[in-house]
Order: C-alpha cells, then structure tokens, then sequence
C-alpha cells in the first residue's frame, strides 16, 4: 500500500526555495544575472535599459492612477514627480489626493469578499497558482521599472521572483494545508462532558470585511504578494496602498494582476494617493497589514478605527536587527567568513534598505579589531553605481531625501560610535552621475562601550555598527537592548553557544538564524522572509506576524469555538465528529466512490477471536517476539500488562481483515494512518471488532481520486474501546473509472 | 500492548467540567446550594453569614494593601468605603492612591521571572494543582466574602470554585500539553532546501516581562484565577489590579495564595489602587491583561506603553452577546424552553453584570409575543434579593452607581423599545432593604424595527432586549450589529439552521453554543466561558483571545521561527530533527532505561527480505485480502501499485520485528504510532530495514516510568524511506526497577 501523499509539498517548497535561494546567494556572492533586454513597448516614450535609463521629453510620464470600486480613477491633479533613483529623472507621477475609500471599501465587502468566500480553500489556492504563473511571464516588465527605483537587477530579483515565490507558496498551502471548505478546523473536538453530549470545536472563518495594505517602499512586487496570497486564502479582498517612491512599479504589478482576469471583481483595488483618511471607511472586520517605519505604525494604533471600532492592525516595522558572531569563531574558521559575508551583505543589499539588515554586529570584544578589519575589506569590493550598469553591486538608495535622512541618522550614531568605513557624505560612483542619484557608501561605525544611540536610531540604508560583548549573557542582553527585532543570526560551530543564544534571542525576535559551515551551503541569509516561515517580531518590529505558511492566513481569520452535540458539530464543521450518528446501509462503504461517500457512512465488523496461537505465531512469523507476547511469566510482571497480551501490530492488521472488502473498487490504497493509540491490551480469548466511519473526504484538484479519512474504533467483547485510530485512504471519484 | 495515554485527560476535564456544570445548572435550575455557616474567626467583628448580614461598628473596616514588591504595604491615607451590596455596610476601605509600580514591574522580572522560568511546564503546573487545591480547602472564606458583593451562592460558584477549576485545567494543559522543557515546539521541521542541510523549526519562548491583570468588579477570583493559570504557565509573572468595588475578595484570594507559600517569591503581585499611571513602567515584552468595559480598554489601547514600547494588550471588553431563537423552535418543543430559560437565567446570574450575559434575545417575528410572554413569566419567578437569603434567585448589583448606570442604559433603550417585563426603577425586595442594597428587577424590552440601541447600548446589568427577524440571513446580519461579541448561541433543533447559522455568526463572536435537546444535559450554558475553549471575541469585545487550553498559554509567549542546520535543531529544541547526528554504541537503545536515553539514540536494524509467501500469508492469516496483496492481475491495473504489494501493516509489523529487543527491560509497551505514512509501494523480494532513533524523551510527573517517541524510517533495498512514521513507548525511569 502507498500513497504519494507527504513527499509532493518539500517538492513544492524546492521550487519557491530555489527562487529565494538564488536571489540571496546572488547578494551573498555578488552575481547579478545580467542586464535586461529593454521592452520599449511599455514605456514607448523611453528607453528603459540602457546601461544608462534616461527619458525623452516626448511625453510627460504617466500620472499613477487608481484602480476603485471597478474602474481606473486619474486623480484630479497633475500629482508631483517621482524621480529614478539613480539618474534624477522623472519616472512617473503622483497626486496626493486620495480616492473615495468608503466606496473602494463597500465595493471589497459587497462584491469582492462574496465572490472569495464563495471558493473553497483550494479554489482560491488555484487563482494564487495561477496568478503566480502569470507573472512569472511577466516578470520582466516589472523588473524593468524596479531597476529605476535604485535596485540592481539581483535586488529586484528578491522583490519580483520573490514575491511570485509567495504566491506559489501560499498556493500550496491552500491545497495542501487547508480543507476543501471554507472553514478550518483548529485541533480535535473538546470534550466538555462526561456523557459526550456537549462537546466543543475551534474553527477559523473567514472575516466579512476588507484587508488594506499600507506597504513600505522598499518592496514594491514582494510587499504586496507576500500579503495577497494569505489575504486572499483567507477570503478577505484586498486594498493596496504603496509607499508614494516606487508607487510606479506596484501600480504596474496591479495592472498586471487585473489584465489578467484571475481574480475575483472587487478583489483588488489599488490606492495610489494619500494616506490621510484611509482607514476612516473601516469597521470591525476589516484589517490594515502596515509594513513601514514605527512611527508610522504608532499613528496607525491610535487611529479610532483600531481603538474604538475593532479594526485590526498587523505592524511590521523595521527594527534594529542584530548578527552575533559566536565567541568560538576565529579568523580561518568557515563561520568568520560566513559572519563578515553576511554583515556586508546586508549592509548592500537593497543598498541597506531592508527592514531585517543587520544594524548591529555583536562581536567578541577581542575579535572586535579584526571583524571591522574584514568587514571593511569585503565592504570596499563593493562597487556602488547605476543598478544596471555593469559590475555594480549596490544601486542608490530610493531618493535623495531618503539619503538625507540616513545621513542623518549617521550622524547622530557617530555622537558615540566612531566610523570604520566609508563616508556617508562622499562615494566613487559607476555608470551615473553621482550628483543626481541618490548614491551613498555604504558606512560601518564601531560603537563605543555602552553606547545607546546604536540601539535607538536606525538609519535605514547600507549603515551597520560593531559592537563588543564578553560572554554569551551580554551578548543576549546587547541585541535585547534593540527593544525587539524582526530577525537575528548568530555565526557559530558550537551548538551550546547555538543553543544559548537562541533561547536567549528568541524571546524579543521573530526570526533567529543559525549560520554555520553545515548548513550556510543552503541557507537563505540573514535578511530574507520565507513564505513558509513566520514574518514579524516583537516590540519594535511591531508585533506583528505574517506568513509562515498556514499561520499568516489563519491571523487573518476569526477564531470561534462552537459548542454543541455531536451531531450538530458533525453538520457545522463537514467533519465527522465523534458520538454523532453513523450511517450503514446494504452497500460498504468502500464500493462507493468519492462522490458518493458521505461523511458518516460506516461499516461496523463482525468480530474475531484473538487465540493464543495468533499471539505465538504473529510473534514468530514477523519476529516481534517481545516477552510481552511470548513469555507468560515475564509478561506477567509487566506492571501495565500482567500477562501475555496481543502485538498492537497484530490488532490493526487483524481490524483491517475486518473491515476491507476484498475486490477491486473504488479504495485505491490505504497511504496513512494518524494519531494509533493502544488503550486496553487484548488478551487471547477477546473477540475484537471494528468500526470504520467516514470522517473527512477531501477530493484532490486535478486527481481523479481524493482523500477520505476514516474513523476506526477496535472494541474488544466487552465492548471498550482498544484501539482508536484514522486511517486515511485514496478513493477514486468515479467507479468504474469513466474512461473504462 | 497499551497505554493509559488518551484517557486521563477526559477524566481531568470531567472534574473541571462538573464544577462548572454544577454551577450553571445552578443557575439554570434556580438551585441554590444553601447558606453558609459563618466563619466568624476571619472577619471577628463581624457575622457575615446570617440570613441578613450586618457589621458592628466595634472596629474600623480593613485598609486594603497592596503587596508589593515582597511585601504588604498599606497605603498612606484612610481610603474610600467600599460598601456591601446588599445592606450598604462598609465592608472595607480602598485607597486610590497608587503603589510603586515600578519597583513591582522590576521585583516581578528579576525575580518572579527568573524563578518561574527556572522551572519546566510540568513544574509550573504541579504550582497550579497544589494552588488549586488550598484554594479548594479555603473557598468559604471566600464565599462569605462573596455575598458582600451581591452576589448568590451560586453566582459565588461559578466564581470561586469556577475560578479554581481554571487553575486544575490550567495545571492540566501544563502537564498533558505542554512539553517537558521551557519552551514549546510549534509544528514540524520546515524544510528551506533541497538537500536537508537548512530547516526551520517554530517555537515559543517566554516572554522575560511582567503581566498586569486589569480586572473587572464582576468575577474577583475567577477574573484573577483564569489569566493567573494560563500566565504562570507561559513564565509571566503576575500583578493583580481588580476593580476597586470588589477588591476586598480578590485581596483575600491573594492572601490565600501567599499564605500557601506555592509560588516563588515575585511570581504574584497585588495592586488595589489607583490604575493611573499603571502602564507608566512597563515596557517591551510586558503584558496586560485587561477585562472590563470598552472604553477603558479604548484608552489602554492608546497608552504610550502600547503603541510605543511594545507592550502587548489583550482586551476582554463586555458586549451586546445574542442569543439566536431558530425558525423550527414552535412553543412545547424542548428548544423553547431552553431558549427562555438560557434568556431568562443570563438576565438574572450575577444580576446580569456579566460580560458574556444576553442582552440581545434575536427571535422570528411570528414568535416573538410568545416569546415574551414566556420570559416574562419565567422572570416573574425570580425572587430578588439579599444574596444570602433563602429562595433568593438574584442578589444585588455591586453598587449603587452600578444601578444607577444600569437605570440610564434602560432609559437610553427605551427611547426606541417597549418595556415588556420589570419595572427599572422599583422592585420587590427579599431579605433585605431595599433602599440600602442596589436591588434592581429584571427588566425585560421590545425593541421597535430597526432600532439601532440595542445594538450599541449595553445595561450592564439584569437586562435584555427582544428583537425580531424573518430569514436566517437576517438574524446574521442584527447580530452582526452587536459588532463584535464574546458570545452567541443559538437554539434549534435543525441541523442546517445550526450550520447556517453558526457560520454566519462566527466571524462576529469567538463562542458561539448550539443549544437542543441532545446536548442541553451537559451544555453548560450560554454565559459560561471553559478553561478548555477560548474566552474572547473580535470588535467591541476587544479582539482578544484568553484560555483555549494551550492556546491561551501560547498567547502570552513569542513565536519564533528558528533555522539552522539539523544538528543545531536538535540542540536548540531538545527534540532529535532528521537529518541530525544518530547515535550508536553497543547497547541497544530498548535496554537502556529513560535517564539514560539520549535523542539521537538510534538502532539500525539488519534487513529482511518479503517473499511472495509473506504477503499471500499475512493476507490469509489476517483476512486482509486486498486485491492488491492477492491478485496479480487487478493489482496490475491498480494505478498506484502496478502489481502486488505487500500490507503496510504487514511492513510496520516485520519492522517491528527488525527493531524489537525481545527481552524484559525498560521499555514497558508500546502505546501508539503517529504520522505513519506509506510512501513506496513494497513487493515481493525487496528488502527492508528500519532505523529507529529516539526524537523525545518525556518523563510522567509521579510515574517510575516516561514516554519516548522514536522516529522510524523503514527503508527498502535501494535505500529509498517505504514508510515513516513515530513509535510511542513507554519507558521505566530506572532498570532494573529500584524496588525490585
């Protein structure tokens, strides 16, 4: 018997992995794939991909335009310029008017949510998958216009194929995780009586309202995919609100989604205006996903809707993430290259502006001299210029008031800290005209001891800080200090240290990694959020979580518990719960196929005498001759047997002999089974039976068979239970097959 | 072979289960269990318990103290008189000014923390159970200090004994859920690449803050005891705010539980003051627990602690809960009168102050005369008055101003409802005076269509209004009004009216109860949270979640997603991830006794060969006679197997026979299998072997023996996993046992 169930999803996650994998190991060891060939037909009055993007005059750039309530909606005004990071010139416009959220809001509840919530999980599974396919052959539209934000092409990769890695990734969950429903259960029925009349069930629905998305700059593709797939999953339509400096390229990502014509009317909306009044349209169901500074998220908290109407708010925001170099690492060691390749790759990436780069490096303070020494060097490989130009590893940062601000926040880190690379007002510049992009060294400053401005002021650009500790408790109570972080590493080979610093991390982080010679081969670095891991950290991070596979669209769900009889959780949940009614009739369950099985539907056994020659000879025949079935006088001390009981092995094979039906039907294999729990010893001499019940039947898309999970009781002659177990099933939808 | 495992939880249950039941059938039933006998010796200079309570002014009522800090600290001045409900008397005196918050927020995290964090979650729940049980031999005193607040025996029932049970339930989650460690493992290891080399692993850490109880006046020990349980469990140390009204009852609780000398010292912090300035020093990784009205929690919501500092805030605010009377419910079926009862009994428990109570009774328009009608009678019945007097159903509201609050709630709602039942302002007192105690009728309304008061005015108090509705989409849509409840139930005796209708409340309520014939013996009402099932609700109940069983432990930890390779994993979480080291040295592990098990420990076992004769044999001895294992030629058409193939069982059980060590030693038996998937087909002359490797060793409190869960692979001869799976066994803790 087999089943190709459990082996499919790691396949899955290969794929999405591979796309996150390659991007990051594109930052790690500097390779960018390559420059674009241009597609003049999207911007006919520019050519984008030169090894120098420049504009013609020929037309003014497109003023970004709403998509609300059904329609594309100009703003009333002319908007003002967004310029290309790296050259200055303008991109596109944008006007600081807002559309009519109330109407973009009731059009999401009347028609988006309905139509979403009328699919099964795996239903909106497939739009995700499908989507993802489309833009994959779209993708180089976007990274066209991604490149003008001051991202290289292996930055844009991480945003792009990143963000459609979401979308495959919440795809999967929705087929593989959730049910064929629209509700999800949360963990077996309760009991809350002795009788086993009133029993309990938690359950996810799906929320009425509308998800908003207050998205970050940094990330125009990923940091709207990343929210869609779950949000989507989790039935709520969407509502998404760029930051105004890359709003070009999330509006383009959207006009793809809708020409597309994969989702949902009202599913998608787009809002490309001002944040003022945003979230005055919303009400309790609904929810805002803010990705952005801490700032900006505290004004969010205090927003009525969030205080006084039940408005629920998931902050990500940016934090003062830290890498630990592990006290056992030497110069040579595979981890101290490891640890300094990892510091300067976050330090460039993105040109710094990740709201998971590590600001701070925790070193050994005897290592401290040498560590600066060789992230310095890594550091000054780094050629900065035009993302497209050849051989440049850090692009520009989003804009020239962007820079300003780090600038900034450089200086006032340098009241206690001192600087070891770099000059934040002065950089060598490739392939663009350094006056006019927004191009910056990237800066390493090494802080003096007890120094609080490292922990405090985040300068969100290619800036990190070195700082010392002198056991493993400092360490934790160093990155501790940072008030809650998005994302930690530690660089080690000891696995005590490992350990130690991740439950110490642990608390204050939402994501700690173990970088070491075993597993950096794979790893995916310090910096990138996993689909299949949870997003978010505490404190300062926001508190927020997102992601991680199933977790992110649960978050965004409600969870009830129902209470009822059996039978009445049986009818709300689609789940045969037990104690509720079974079902036999003249036909056994397994001649009907799938579209016939109805959960319920059960066989009840005819019984069978264990002997004391099945015992003897079960023992001898699969050579499980432990004394407990073999050896009176031994089994007769076991405090929990007292004499020679049956093989729990030969109870399930001898329950299955009572309930399979023999000829060819419409059960294809038994692939599983869950949760076997042995509770009475069978003794020779007990007539054993068994009670097999449908309990769930999930069709696979695009299989012609599905799943059914059975409930199966072995009683013995007194009729208490023995056994209880699932056994889980491939049941064929048709039978006899159509094409027979 | 068997186990105990899988049935001692139900008993558990059962104990929680029958307080809470007794007690709401208490209050169903109009039982009330009698009058105490006094303790004169707790209160000297006054006799609480006789049928009218009153106090001799021979001395000054107790000064309420804070403890903070490690010690009782009275505060400066007289403090306010808090006065018995019932008869007006002073029962003590509350002080609003304020203790050293901060010194306590700092005694709790450096040493309340620490110590409790030491200990293991089966350690913090002995805590629990020995807790549990001095606060059961000491209950009367707080019974008689119960009567004081207006409340019933029975309404003293579901509060100090229903406060209790939440600890054993909470002690059980620490011992049957909960891991033998400090923190808890969420799901399994997530695969991040293609070669094994790089996992993640989800898990809880606790949090290293304080948590705040901010209590409500109407539940002063289960209010304490339900957040207390689950806190202790997730390593938070406790301060207790309660409401000033009856504060003297949850001191005496605080006392009860420092006079036991079970928790460490700083693990449990009293506060009876002024809650100004109470978040002042509280900061990242601190928790509030806030029960109480919307608008407090509105303005916690906006304290700087909260939307700055990190601090995170559940909110457990009162609401406008529904109970929803089904279209098929006809006068003399069994659901009406439960329907009348449940309305009736939420009005008058605790005189209505509870934050689950129905004030909303959602009826079908052609019932709703009779429906009334019935309530009405049914109320007419409930005697008013002192708590302690005989027949007396409901007692007092706690205070004066309460009834006053009340009083303008009913006015407000009259504006667009018909008083149908009570007078607000005149009532027939018991056993008491009624100028004196805050006596107050039920008071039962109609609303006119559409009003929207109902919906947004809450009388905190013996209350409800009738309102009516003609399509199951329709009673949704009025309960939606209530945006946002803790609590809706629903009485029908048609399972798809329940279905449809607990769908379409869940996204609006986190419990809703199906109440019929069939459950209505065990149910335990309407109004009544379960340690077992989570106590919250989305919208104007305040969005938080509290209990749920391990839910509510994990609520109050930080997730954190963990990745590294596998050996760092199975160092980090104590639990062996495949792919990890495995160990083997001569002994075999099955001969080795719990202490002296290691995760990695690992057999490999030699190989058998499965014959043709194998499966026609198993197949004929077991009666499993599946085509597939019996006929060439329809396993040949099979389209998953292509031939004959041997019963999974048949494989599991000759593994079993590869692994097993036959003679007596430690381990006992086994009790189960989990997660057993077929993921090759085996045929006749392949080859199997199998590798079994110790993944967690987890010692039974007050057992000589533990469980360990091995993980098994059995492999055929290219190597390739056929099945996967974990064995459960039990382990004896010594070998050879030490008495023997």
């Amino acid at each position: 018997m087999a089943g190709d169930h459990g082996v499919e999803p790691r396949l899955q996650l290969g794929l999405v992995h591979g796309l996150v994998h390659g991007l990051v190991h594109g930052l790690v060891d500097g390779v960018v794939d390559g420059i674009l060939d241009s597609h003049p037909d999207l911007f006919p009055d520019r050519s984008v991909c030169n090894s120098l993007p420049r504009m013609t005059a020929a037309r003014k750039p497109p003023l970004l335009e709403h998509f609300a309530a059904g329609g594309w909606v100009a703003p009333d005004d002319e908007g003002h310029p967004l310029l290309d990071a790296a050259t200055g010139e303008e991109v596109a416009r944008f006007s600081d008017t807002s559309p009519d959220v109330a109407a973009m809001a009731h059009h999401a509840r009347a028609v988006g949510g309905p139509a979403l919530r009328a699919l099964t999980f795996p239903e909106r599974a497939g739009l995700l998958k499908a989507l993802g396919a489309h833009l994959t052959a779209h993708a180089e539209e976007l990274h066209e216009l991604s490149l003008r934000t001051g991202a290289t092409r292996a930055d844009g990769t991480g945003d792009i194929e990143g963000g459609i890695g979401t979308l495959f990734a919440a795809g999967s969950v929705g087929t593989r995780e959730l049910p064929d429903d629209t509700v999800v259960l949360d963990g077996p029925p309760v009991p809350l009586g002795r009788g086993g009349t009133f029993l309990g069930q938690h359950l996810f629905a799906s929320r009425t309202g509308v998800m908003v998305q207050v998205n970050a700059f940094n990330f125009p593709v990923w940091g709207v995919l990343e929210k869609l797939g779950p949000g989507l999953l989790a039935g709520l339509p969407q509502i998404v609100k760029p930051a105004p400096q890359t709003a070009y390229v999330t509006e383009r990502l959207v006009r793809l989604v809708l020409a597309s014509g994969i989702l949902p009317e009202g599913a998608l909306q787009l809002h490309v205006g001002s944040p003022a009044g945003l979230l005055d349209a919303l009400d309790v169901g609904d929810h805002v996903a803010f990705t952005g500074s801490s700032r900006t998220g505290a004004l969010l908290r205090t927003h009525d809707a969030v205080v006084r109407r039940g408005v629920t708010l998931g902050v990500e925001a940016d934090s003062l993430n830290c890498s630990v170099l592990g006290p056992d690492v030497a110069p040579g060691d595979p981890e101290w290259d490891l640890f300094v390749r990892g510091v300067a790759a976050e330090m460039t990436g993105k040109a710094g502006q990740k709201c998971t780069a590590i600001r701070r490096a925790i070193v050994p303070a005897r290592r401290a001299d040498e560590v600066v020494e060789a992230i310095s060097a890594r550091l000054s490989r780094a050629t900065v210029g035009h993302p497209a130009a050849e051989g440049v590893r850090m692009g520009a940062l989003v804009s020239l008031a962007q820079r300003e601000a780090v600038r900034e926040a450089v200086a006032r880190l340098r009241t206690h800290a001192d600087l070891a690379y770099g000059d934040p007002s002065s950089v060598e510049v490739t392939g663009a005209d350094a006056e006019r992009g927004a191009f910056m060294s990237p800066v390493l400053l090494r802080a003096h001891d007890d120094a609080s401005e490292p922990h405090d002021v985040e300068p969100f650009g290619p800036v990190s800080t070195v700082m010392t500790y002198s056991s493993v408790e400092e360490a934790v109570a160093l990155a501790a200090r940072g008030r809650g972080s998005l994302a930690a590493s530690v660089v080690t080979h000891d696995e005590v240290v490992a350990r130690d610093l991740v439950r110490g991390l642990a608390p204050l982080h939402g994501r700690v990694l173990v970088l070491d010679r075993d597993d950096a081969g794979e790893s995916t670095g310090h910096g990138a959020p996993l689909p299949t891991l949870v997003h978010g950290g505490p404190g300062r991070a926001g508190g927020g979580e997102e992601m991680g596979g199933v977790r992110g669209v649960l978050h965004l769900m409600q969870r009830t518990a129902v209470q009822g009889s059996p039978d009445v959780l049986t009818a709300v949940t689609g789940r045969w719960t037990p104690g509720s009614r079974r079902r036999t009739d003249d036909v056994h369950p397994f001649r009907k196929p799938l579209a016939r099985l109805r959960v319920g539907d059960t066989i009840a056994s005819a019984s069978r005498t264990v002997t004391p020659e099945d015992i003897a000879h079960f023992a001898d025949f699969t050579g499980d001759t432990f004394y407990a079935h073999t050896d009176a006088a031994a089994a007769a001390a076991n405090p929990l047997f007292g004499g020679i009981v049956a093989h729990g092995y030969l109870v399930v094979s001898l329950a299955a002999g009572l309930f399979v039906d023999p000829d060819p039907g419409p059960v294809l294999a038994n692939f599983g089974v869950d949760h076997l729990r042995f509770l009475t010893p069978v003794r020779a001499g007990d007539a054993i039976a068994v009670t097999l019940t449908v309990k769930q039947v999930t069709p696979r898309p695009r299989a012609d068979y599905g799943e059914v999970r059975w409930d199966a009781v072995v009683t013995n002659s007194a009729g208490e239970p023995v056994a209880t177990y699932d056994v889980l099933t491939l049941v064929a939808k048709d039978w006899p097959p159509a094409d027979r």
